[in-house]
């Protein structure tokens, strides 16, 4: 196997920017007909959380590893550059988030916990850049419970901004932004 | 081929609960701007179906399924359980749905329809975990002519929510939620 | 390799039109708080663009492919016809869309673009039919920065719907409908 760049931990921070799920009554006169406001200027909730995605790599740990590959890079995932950008190759996760940027005591699940389950493939030939869906799974006192859906375009830029496009639980009904940026990268593959 | 346990046919009950798309005038003096409503108290429209999920395990008739896996479990798969969960195992999907329990007389699809078409993959080591996106396809005289598009986590846990995150033709700019819960399963491979 | 249906190169008319996210004031004394309306007899924006898909089938150079595939057809695909409809083949990819019906002169990307990046797989027995995600993503002076989110079925019609689920930048908080139809095929594999 020749070395690549692949990520085998990485943290990221994700910055959650919800549009306020306030009701309002309406302008009419039709009584219980209620309107859902967005206050834009300042959105009703912001939450961070520091994101650790820890690949396996047929050496790591499966104790330790959150993601895996479910496929293998194309053909052409060596058009521009060798060993590549590994165009096509996708990859499933299961990744715990945290308030602090340290790894939690434990990567089992626990009662406690937020987490993000999803997927990301690369789609680019001539750089990194992903395409990304995932839940985001609260089960927390804290932060609440329910889920948050989140999808989008994630090139290598600094920050990328993912859509909400959905939620459940204390997350009825929530849109909005997330915020993606790189914090570590601890070693490649 | 060592036995696992994964649904063969299973039958899941499906409820929508859509956000109202009922149109009101808006509180200013715009005139012909209209504001989306939402009539929280009462979602306009609730519906139920029963999802028939038959999946290919090789020895079935490829006539009778109406799923099928395109990527094998990884190593996490069996990280720690034996003969484990599945960890990234897509499946592909198209699925009947129905109003009553019972399958249709005829799983070929037919002018008059409501079916499920899209993924889930598995992405759990300890446990069935799966996540989810799909359209829903109204060829109905019933129920209508459209899609409803929804995803989100699909945990192993009695009921777990979706988000409708869009709809088309007859759903134009749904929103909402599809609760799904089991129903049956026949077997496992 | 027995020659088979698939699209080598493909170009389709995408037509997206957004709701609008003009604010204004909504009828409530609470004074700061903004409504989001939805035009609804004028979206603000509509927007047409051709998308020109290059499928690498082996031979095909990978300077010139847009697309490849990750998965192959399962059992499925041959269930009703040979060769059959591809049930379970996933293809990722990252297409240039353009305002004309040509090409650009570069496949590679510029600093002033507008593309598709993401994936679609096959999910019929008896006829070509996809599911597809994708982020539009644009760099451009002229239609803004930013991405726009689409997903949906995508059925062998002459037009289909898909919706936006939501917006980053100049696109924020979007939605709307993408409506596709295909233009031109060059060739299959």
């Amino acid at each position: 196997m020749v070395p690549s760049p692949i990520v085998v931990a990485a943290a990221a921070v994700f910055l959650i920017s919800l549009s306020s799920a306030t009701l309002a009554h309406g302008g009419g006169g039709s009584g219980r007909r209620f309107v859902r406001s967005y206050d834009v200027d300042s959105p009703c909730k912001e939450m961070k959380f520091y994101l650790h995605d820890i690949q396996y790599d047929n050496s790591n740990s499966t104790t330790n590893s959150t993601s895996a590959a479910i496929t293998k890079p194309t053909a052409l995932a060596t058009a521009v550059s060798s060993p590549g950008y590994f165009f096509g190759k996708m990859v499933v996760f299961n990744d715990p988030m945290t308030e602090g940027n340290s790894l939690p005591p434990s990567l089992d699940e626990t009662a406690e916990s937020v987490r993000a389950q999803g997927l990301y493939f690369y789609d680019k030939k001539d750089g990194y850049n992903t395409w990304i869906a995932f839940s985001v799974v609260f089960n927390s006192t804290v932060h609440g419970h329910g889920t948050l859906n989140v999808l989008g375009a994630n090139p290598n830029s600094d920050t990328k901004d993912l859509t909400v496009v959905g939620g459940t639980g204390d997350f009825f009904m929530s849109r909005g932004i997330v915020t993606l940026c790189g914090d570590e990268v601890e070693g490649w593959l």
